[in-house]
């Protein structure tokens, strides 16, 4: 989201560390990392602050990551379109949700095949915003609802709880949970067009 | 938990409807329903107030339920051994815990493969009644401690928001959680030995 909100002109995930390493040599940023390492030959990792000063404007970025690159992959199955939201989108994002009819499925992309609590803290508050105009009959979503709105005034003292293995494989997550965890600062969508993340204004 | 409190020799779960039915001719009380629906020829369904009169005092029971016979014969991977535990008997499974050395995966049984309220807001309490004995490292343990722990002076309440898809199967589901959330009433532990559940007395 951070790099769709600072002007490059598209985010492509890719599922694999090979293809993104041929997608440089026609010109895309590689952006990935696995088990929190960057990968060699790789531009960048998984850290949204690196596109915070328009360092990557105007270019592509081919990113992949051990779980986000399967969620997409897998959402595309029945959907009518994809969005990928983040808390520093959270507003956008349900504003768009709202404009439309169609019935949202809110797809955690988890850690290593689990369950995760960022992902799923992200999952309660847009369940939370949508709340009044959507329905929702899935005992999930019901929870993950309560679990945010019992824990957003410290989500960063909450999430300091979770799993210390996936902790200590990122060395900057203080800095970037600090800015993942950021309401609302971009008004923009992220939304998936044929094979490609691209920002899209919301009015 | 109800029917191993109540003095039945046992609780043998059983995957399928065809081999319950055979059990019955072998003396067994068979129990189950699918979907909310007692099966046709079982003596009971899953209520637990079936047991709560002695009426089946020192008979075999087969049970066979949608979700929690699965869930078991799932747990037997590389288990040491098998406790099923409830609400009502929270604090005698958490004590027998502590006194092993093991660790302890809680298995959710569910409902229909998916996420279910009631089961994680169990595991919730069992997490956090073991928490300061065990170390816990699994986001989905932290979660459900917390939603236990913000929801836990109205789990009733709580639960009242859960799918009503599933409760509508349930017709006498008010009497039912009535007594599934009583906390404590059992001091017996409910433990897998061979393919039957047995109740032994925590001291």
């Amino acid at each position: 989201m951070a790099a769709l909100a600072n002007n490059v002109e598209s985010v492509t995930p890719v599922a694999d560390l090979e293809t993104c390493r041929m997608m440089a040599q026609s010109g895309y940023v590689v952006a990935g990392e696995r088990n929190g390492i960057i990968e060699a030959g790789f531009e960048l990792g998984n850290s949204p602050l690196a596109y915070l000063d328009g360092s990557y404007a105007n270019r592509k970025i081919a990113m992949t990551t051990t779980n986000g690159t399967v969620a997409i992959e897998k959402s595309k199955i029945n959907s009518a379109e994809i969005l990928v939201g983040a808390f520093v989108n959270l507003a956008a994002t349900a504003k768009y949700l709202k404009s439309k009819d169609n019935d949202v499925l809110i797809h955690c992309a988890g850690w290593k095949g689990k369950f995760n609590l960022e992902d799923s803290l992200y999952a309660g508050a847009l369940v939370s915003s949508l709340a009044g105009d959507f329905e929702f009959d899935c005992d999930g979503a019901i929870a993950m609802k309560a679990l945010y709105e019992a824990n957003r005034a410290d989500l960063k003292g909450f999430l300091a709880q979770a799993s210390h293995a996936k902790r200590l494989q990122n060395h900057n997550i203080e800095s970037d949970i600090d800015f993942c965890l950021t309401l609302d600062l971009y008004d923009i969508i992220g939304k998936l067009q044929d094979q490609t993340l691209v920002p899209q204004k919301v009015k």
